[in-house]
C-alpha cells in the first residue's frame, strides 16, 4: 500500500466521498421477491440497478456499536464488497470499468428490517452509523477477482451466512459502468456491490462478525439505542 | 452575515454536509397523484417524509449548465427552500427545530422527469450538477417565517409558477424533526423543503430562473449533454 498515494491517507472511517450502494443486486434477490417482483406499479424487475446514497452520519468503523431503537426487534446485516474509486469515472465502458478503480474495502451495510422496496428507505438504511466501514483499503491489484470473494457473517460466533460477490445481477465491472452513466464518481467514492440475500438478523446484545476473504472483519455488537 | 462564523464561509458550491431532499412533500403532490397515491404496493399515501440524498456530484451553482441526456425531451425544475443546519439535530422537537436553523438558500432540486415514485430515482435526480444552489446563505433571523415566501419559476422570461413554500405536509421545522429523528444533522447539512407541483419542464436551450422572496434568484441554462 504506498504511502504517498493520497487516497490510502483516508482511513476508511474518515472517507470524504459519496457511498453509493446497490440493491437487489443478488440474482437470488429477485427469486426471492417472487411474484412481489412482478406486481404493481413496476410489473417488472428492475431494470436499471437499484441504488442508495449512505450519507456521512451513518460512517462508522470497526468496534462501533450498532444502535437499534426501542421498537425494533432486530437489525438487518448486510456484508458487502465496498469498491473504492481510483480515478474519475464518468461514462465509463465495462472493459475499462475495473481499471478505475483503487482498491476494494468491507462494508457492513446495516439497516433497520426492510420489507419494501419501493419508497427509497432512508429511516431504514440512513439511520446513524449503520454503514460499518473497513478494516482497510486493500488495493486493486491484491485482488484479481473480486466478483469471487467468499463471504461469511458471524452472530455470537456462529456462522449464519456463507456466500461469495459472484452471482450478481451486475458484477463490479457492471455495475461501476451503470453507476457512471450518470453519476460522475470521484477518487475517494465507495460504490457497494449488494450483499447476498437472505439477509441475517441481529438482536440486541449480538456480536456481529463480517468477513471478506482478503479484506479481513468487521466486529460490531448490536445495542439498544437509548430513549431521547 | 458574520464573517467570523466558519458556516458561512462555505459558499454554497463547496457545501460540505449532506444534502437531504424531501419529495411528495406538498399536499397538492399528493392530491395530483390521485388514485396511484392508493395504489399497490402501499395502498395509501406515505406516512414518513419520502427522502432523497444529492451526493457530490449533483452539487452546481447560478450560471452552471443543466445537462439533458440525448434522447430525453424534458429537463423538470424543481425550485426549492435549503434549509441549512447550523447546530448538530438529533432527534428534535419540533418545538425547538427552527433554532437548529442557521439559514436558508434556494436551491434549483432539477432531475430528469420523474412519473414513478417508488423505487429510489437517483439515474433521474442524483445525476451531476442537477441540484443548484445558491446563490447566497440567508441567516435564519433575516427570514421571520420560511413557509411563507413566495417562489416563481421564470423560463425564457416568462412566469410558469408562482408559488409559495406553505402548504406543505411537513412545514420547515416538522421536516427537520422527522427527519433528525433517524439521522443525525450536522452544521452545513442542507435539508430541501420539496418543490411544489406540478413541475415545469423545460427543454435544450431554456433558460430558467427561479426565485424565492429574500433568497435572490439561480439562472441556469438547458444544454444538451455531450456525447460520451
Amino acid at each position: 500500500m504506498p504511502a504517498a498515494d493520497p487516497l490510502f491517507e483516508h482511513a476508511p472511517y474518515r472517507l470524504s466521498g459519496t457511498v453509493v450502494a446497490a440493491l437487489l443486486n443478488h440474482r437470488q434477490d429477485w427469486a426471492l421477491l417472487g411474484e412481489a417482483a412482478c406486481a404493481a406499479p413496476y410489473k417488472a424487475p428492475a431494470q436499471r440497478p437499484v441504488l442508495g446514497v449512505r450519507p456521512p452520519n451513518t460512517w462508522a468503523r470497526d468496534g462501533d456499536a450498532l444502535r437499534l431503537p426501542a421498537g425494533q426487534d432486530a437489525w438487518q446485516v448486510g456484508a458487502t464488497l465496498g469498491i473504492v474509486i481510483g480515478r474519475p469515472a464518468c461514462r465509463v465502458p465495462v472493459g475499462q470499468a475495473l481499471q478505475q478503480v483503487a482498491g476494494y474495502l468491507l462494508v457492513h451495510d446495516g439497516s433497520l428490517p426492510v420489507q419494501s422496496h419501493y419508497r427509497p428507505a432512508l429511516r431504514q438504511r440512513a439511520r446513524d452509523g449503520c454503514c460499518v466501514i473497513g478494516p482497510r483499503l486493500v488495493p486493486a491489484d491484491a485482488i484479481p477477482d473480486p466478483d469471487a470473494l467468499a463471504v461469511e457473517v458471524w452472530i455470537d460466533g456462529r456462522c449464519v451466512q456463507r456466500t461469495d460477490t459472484g452471482s450478481r445481477v451486475r458484477p463490479v465491472a457492471a455495475l461501476l459502468s451503470e453507476v457512471s452513466a450518470f453519476m460522475t464518481l470521484s477518487p475517494g467514492d465507495l460504490l457497494l456491490l449488494g450483499a447476498a440475500p437472505p439477509a441475517p438478523l441481529a438482536e440486541v446484545g449480538s456480536q456481529v462478525c463480517i468477513r471478506i476473504a482478503g479484506l479481513g472483519e468487521l466486529n460490531n455488537r448490536v445495542c439498544a439505542e437509548e430513549a431521547a
